[in-house]
């Protein structure tokens, strides 16, 4: 309860990888620090495709702000979204209130980006909230519900089909998860249909899958893919969505049509908001296709000096000339160093240069099966993916969703059992008919 | 997918602990079963206070249908709800379809009762499903964010003041682990207020809390609970609820009001409104005054040989002469007898009286602290406390759920940390405000 008024007051925005490596830096040291997210918990995105496939759930991979960051008397959390900066007079504006801040950090993240065809949002989410992640699994498990008891050949196939668009770490992980899911875990659930004649498709613009990826490793995860059952289409692109069908037209102009209910959106990011926001207000802050901020070397704004943006919202660019992808290392080695910034800055010092360091990245695929890309090597197979479980549960924040999660997966593998399948937390309830109006329904022996 | 047209039909209405057990208890057995449940998965309900307090999640706690059961082929699972019977020509009638039977087990559970007063229901959920778990924890935890940020201080106090409406075991339950996690917790979570300070009152209308226990844990149950910092109320009834406030009276006339944004209604349950379908059919069924089923001693309602009822919804006589209460131990003993009855009848065989085999009955109140009642003899305190978590484990119904339960309990125990307390998982977006309409808004520095 120290917060004395002389100390400068810091506001982070965004309590994700960035925002909260930014404020664990700042725990208690002679700064006010304000942490303003939508949400009341930290979440651990890269396991959120395990949400959607039923194999975690959300509170595994989500922790409480408050209790992450309890031991800081110098941190206030504000559980409320911010909706427009004035850098000219260092102010916000939330929801709720108008909040004036000596320093600012930016962690707001990334949306999924539809292209310009955002209407496709509707039918096809994206994997970036717990919401989306609970939608997409009401829709798969209601979906093989409907199959079993359609009596449309057309709908059955429809719900049995899944098509996961970007061929990215995250679509590479979705389509392996609910490879497993349809092929392994549902086997013996169903007495019409069977789930293992779910066709699960994974389409990439691009010339190969893990484009990002050096061409060896996404060789091998393209065959891994495969093994699995996955039907990978690259070099096709989408040309439109529906409730029912997905069309798609190669780079050599043919076309092809999936019926499917479930498409899962993973091609591609685009910024919060809040980079336009603050790019409009005339402050000489510009933004890049993606509404990413351009930032300065030291990851400032613009002119503005006391106002830092760091992880997905922010362009920055690597050793290789190259901008850094929207990863949690890269957001979290930005937040550190934004908050060591500030701490600099209070005490007279200059600025210096952000430099990433890259420690490698990695996609699992399922079962035995990952890439990970270290530079001068990489890997693939059953060691990538012991290192990849071993990486995420040592990140995840807090120790007891670490033992939760490890005691899960454990249990997961062993038996290929997904125990968090529970559609509709929400569900809306329908009018009842009445025997009356009887006669349109079906009649079942 | 051996389901043969001259095989009886044995349709189950529920897939809670009775309907359950009949379920499991038909398995493989010469009968074509279809189990009818408005969700897809089976829920621990006795653990579901756990989940409005942020210890575990739901998916803890639920494990799917279609999982328990896969392995009989003769069973097949529909995710729909019953909205009416006709028992006179056997069939029922869904949402989405009409089903024929030839024998029914009826497992509807119950719902909270609120004794004409149905408007408090919107301020006063109760704790039935996981809908009103979730809503019920969002909540607790918005409340004490609103607190944090209040800046008004009658209103600070309703949002730390709980109020429990019931002494059975669901209101001691539910009172003891908010006590929890208030005073020790959340208790370094906040800066501008103290959750120790927060008020957690416990109402119970009868002379004490736990009515239906030997006297001696009633009070060891009191003094357990008045230790964790429970103020409790008994002889004490409630006038009226509302959404800040709760007036009460005292059986002696003492009127007094708590100013509270949280009450949490514990006092009763009724039977799921099929019971007076079926009464109103001029069946000859006939009802008690909380709307269960005055079945016969063989469990069959009325005239309907073929018409079993079992569960929350069946008025059910014990050796004493008593109703048995509505608990998970009745309602799975009453649907596996009324499973092999049926088999017994289809066998020409006659049916039997059902008979309760009473094992005791537990609550719990806190860490190390509980009672259990074996008619006999009684216990409380630690021993109690571990048997009761011993039994919950083992009668998890899938290993996985009782591997991740085990491991979340044992971390809580030893930090006292709940991390599942994430906020709105389908939150509503409110409409932006603009720095133009900022005038209304509290400013912060």
């Amino acid at each position: 309860m120290n917060l004395t008024t002389e100390s400068s007051h810091v506001v982070i925005v965004g309590g994700g990888f960035g925002g909260l490596a930014a404020a664990q830096q700042l725990g208690n040291q002679p700064v006010d620090v304000t942490l303003i997210d939508k949400n009341n918990y930290h979440l651990f995105q890269p396991l959120l495709y395990q949400v959607a496939t039923g194999g975690l759930s959300p509170e595994d991979i989500a922790s409480p702000l408050r209790a992450i960051l309890s031991s800081y008397d110098n941190i206030r959390i504000l559980m409320d979204e911010v909706v427009d900066i004035s850098p000219d007079v260092n102010v916000l504006l939330t929801r709720n209130r108008m909040i004036d801040y000596d320093y600012l950090i930016l962690a707001a993240g990334s949306e999924n980006h539809y292209f310009g065809n955002e209407r496709w949002s509707e039918v096809a989410p994206g994997l970036k909230t717990v919401g989306d992640a609970l939608g997409i699994r009401d829709k798969i498990f209601e979906s093989f519900e409907e199959a079993e008891h359609s009596s449309d050949p057309t709908r059955q196939k429809a719900c049995m089909n899944f098509v996961v668009v970007g061929g990215g770490p995250t679509g590479v992980e979705m389509s392996g998860a609910l490879a497993e899911l349809a092929y392994h875990t549902l086997q013996d659930d169903f007495r019409r249909v069977d789930p293992r004649e779910a066709g699960i498709y994974l389409i990439e613009g691009e010339v190969r899958v893990l484009p990002g990826y050096p061409e060896k490793l996404s060789t091998d995860a393209h065959r891994a893919l495969t093994k699995l059952g996955v039907k990978i289409f690259t070099n096709t692109l989408v040309n439109d969505v529906s409730s029912n069908l997905v069309s798609l037209r190669t780079r050599e102009g043919k076309e092809k049509t999936i019926a499917t209910n479930n498409v899962i959106w993973a091609a591609g990011n685009r910024s919060n908001p809040l980079g336009k926001n603050l790019s409009v207000s005339g402050s000489g802050i510009s933004l890049d296709h993606t509404g990413r901020v351009l930032v300065n070397q030291d990851l400032s704004a613009g002119e503005h000096s006391n106002l830092f943006v760091v992880g997905d919202l922010a362009a920055v660019k690597g050793s290789s000339g190259e901008y850094l992808q929207g990863v949690a290392p890269v957001a979290m080695q930005e937040g550190k160093f934004a908050a060591r910034s500030i701490l600099r800055s209070i005490q007279g010092q200059s600025l210096l240069p952000f430099r990433y360091r890259d420690r490698g990245s990695m996609a699992v695929i399922g079962r035995n099966a990952a890439v990970a890309d270290f530079g001068r090597f990489g890997l693939s197979g059953t060691v990538a993916w012991a290192l990849w479980a071993v990486v995420h549960i040592m990140n995840l924040v807090e120790f007891g969703n670490r033992l939760v999660v490890m005691t899960q997966w454990a249990w997961d593998y062993l038996t290929r059992k997904k125990g968090a399948r529970l559609i509709g937390r929400n569900r809306e309830v329908k009018a009842s008919p009445s025997f009356a109006d009887a006669s349109q329904l079906k009649h079942t022996a």
